[in-house]
């Protein structure tokens, strides 16, 4: 463990130091180096891709899943989307220095808000080359260093990747250790990041429930997280059903492993027996497995008995749990009871009940007549989005440039004192 | 350690359900609480006052300190200017519910933020009777349930206020577990609160800097927390002599305990000469003893050799540490390296050194031309605050109602389904 805390400690004083000069750099230079790193990705494709076929060939040699070995892997025009994605940030605003809400004060000071780079952040993820990029130009917009240590297994290729960044980093004169990619393959280096409060300032973990569970058994670092999505459709009784039927379709299985899927359809018991027979079909067609309540069985053929568990799963997969409910208030409750606050959706024409609906589930993104696959960044204007969270403090929901930035108080006086 | 935890489940689990019954209260409700629990201070004043009696005789068979003491006594007037604060509070302004930035994306779906609470925060402080009531005036506001742990020589005050609060909340048929008040004086029910991750949204520890950071030490649940005010003045070569003097002097001497009392004074060179003796000569006629650099101790006489340590310390105390610097970047560079992130003022009619000054000093507030003493929720606008924050992340500063809420994405659609 030393040797990680050791490393961990040079490369934060680095990006300390770097995030000093990267958040009083303008605009033009942190977007100067955008527009060189997307324009590289271009010119070291040849390179690149080799990165890439070194990580493959040993993901091959030591059984890597073909889902990983999917994410790992660069397509001919990989790099191009990648590139596209940093030249659409380098375009969006600028937060930084942007001051707001300059009042008056009594005294006679005047006090407002600049928005401000949180400094530095920690990025963990997966074997996923395109975060390496993603993250890396989310952070250098919104003027903070990062470090980044992705998956093992996209070593060759993350690194290559770092090159590129750093060699446009050098071009615009900015710090290399403006973005540090973490070239080790120990992986106690995660667990020294996750504790290293003097020289992280937020961590933002990326992978599956493993490893956000264990950071958040060990971290001291705060953490902008995202843990799971335990999403839900409501069928209100006044829903229109054509409506109802499209986005209990769309919300299942337009993808089954995104974290903003439907995994719980509830419906209200006035509008079940026209929907529910409906939707089987489709489900049916589709191959997705459901569990309903007795309720749901009295009304659909092949369906099992949804457990106590079925309620607070994340299956990922085609299958979907249904519970008949009497009233919203039912829904509210079952929503609120086990989910994960993610993200909900009610399908309804009466306007008293969306509004009770958007109030009251505890979720980051309630949604009205549209399917909760779009509850996302750039779904929601955001532009790209470093990740979704499931906190409520700080960022909450889709998180996009400003969620990487924080604000100071600052303050314009003519000689004023404190008074006793 | 079991008992504890089994507790704070028990309240935790009472104050999850009081919450969403809170959150989605009218405005009307929430301040109707406020101000019965106005009323009832004055109504209640000789049974609180009994109580307070109680604790102040304990007190002082276990020997408390002085300064304690102080803290923990209720003068005659106290409860009338805690009613004041709470109607203060109860007049502001509602931020919950409030919608903005609704805009219409490439989908259709209309996106747009509600303003929401955060849900159970938990209250560690000291003993200080007056924190229950704003604390617990500051989240019913906000529409956050509470669990008040204050210190444990204030117990009887802290129930008998607790009794206020419970009947207030009865009065509006709002649940008494909105707000907890912990009868208890068991130490290991604040190491149970800061891990209890399924109960409790946020702690904020109001205490010295022995409780934060055993606190940090253990925290899962994320905290918003005060670590400490290491606080600087740079008189830049551009000074007014007479606003230098004036701030110097307020920003050191007009309290010495308090978190944005200024512990370093930094003095640019070409004004190092005229400044250093007429401020040395208001320090010495006030007893504050004064440790330097050598060029400090040059120009002053009875200045000892400031330390490494010293330019570190937060004496909350009659000493200053006093450095002459050669420019303004070396004052930026010595605050962002020895500072807290805190509070720091740059006295100066130099209109682009003001802007550097406040750009680059990354801290919480800065200001220009006024003293550190005015960073406060009060004088900076936000009506009464919960805390001052070091933290970066959620809330920055001064934390007010603002700080004791969260958003979420609503989202109004007529259909939409997300696209391959």
């Amino acid at each position: 463990m030393f040797e990680a805390e050791a490393l961990i400690a040079m490369l934060g004083e680095r990006a300390r130091e770097a995030s000093r000069i990267l958040a009083k750099s303008p605009r033009a230079k942190r977007d100067g180096v955008l527009l060189r790193i997307a324009a590289k990705l271009g010119e070291n494709h040849a390179e690149l891709m080799r990165a890439n076929q070194a990580d493959l060939e040993r993901a091959a040699r030591s059984g890597l899943s073909t889902a990983m070995i999917d994410r790992l892997a660069l397509a001919e025009n990989t790099l191009a989307t990648m590139a596209k994605g940093v030249a659409q940030i380098a375009a969006a605003d600028d937060p930084i220095g942007a001051v707001s809400g300059r009042e008056r004060q009594p005294s006679g000071i005047e006090v407002a808000r600049m928005r401000v780079p949180i400094g530095v952040i920690g990025i963990i993820y997966e074997a996923r080359p395109n975060v390496t990029i993603d993250a890396a130009a989310l952070c250098l917009k919104s003027g903070n260093a990062c470090i980044l240590r992705g998956g093992r297994e996209a070593l060759e290729t993350n690194v290559a990747l770092g090159r590129v960044i750093e060699a446009a980093l050098r071009e615009e004169d900015l710090p290399p250790a403006c973005v540090q990619v973490i070239a080790t393959e120990e992986r106690d280096v995660v667990d020294a990041m996750a504790k290293a409060v003097n020289f992280i300032d937020v961590i933002i973990p990326r992978g599956g429930r493993g490893l956000i569970e264990r950071l958040m058994a060990i971290a001291r670092v705060p953490m902008i997280k995202h843990l799971e999505g335990v999403c839900h459709v409501y069928i209100d009784a006044g829903a229109r059903l054509d409506r109802a039927l499209a986005i209990a379709d769309n919300a299942k299985t337009q993808r089954y492993g995104t974290c903003n899927t439907m995994e719980t359809l509830l419906v209200h018991d006035a509008i079940a027996r026209r929907f529910l027979p409906e939707i089987a079909a489709i489900y049916r067609a589709k191959g997705v497995e459901m569990r309903g309540d007795s309720r749901v069985q009295e009304l659909i053929a092949g369906v099992s008995t949804a457990t106590e568990d079925d309620w607070r799963a994340e299956y990922l997969a085609p299958v979907v749990a249904i519970r008949v409910v009497d009233s919203l208030d039912a829904a509210i409750d079952h929503i609120n009871h086990y989910g994960s606050h993610h993200t909900d959706a009610i399908v309804t024409e009466d306007a008293a009940n969306t509004d009770r609906f958007l109030r009251e589930v505890d979720s980051a993104s309630v949604l009205n007549n549209a399917s909760t696959r779009l509850a996302d960044g750039f779904e929601f204007g955001l532009g790209a989005e470093i990740g979704i969270s499931n906190d409520k403090l700080h960022a909450r929901g889709p998180v996009g440039i400003l969620g990487l930035t924080s604000i100071k108080y600052v303050v314009y006086g003519d000689g004023q004192l404190r008074k006793d």
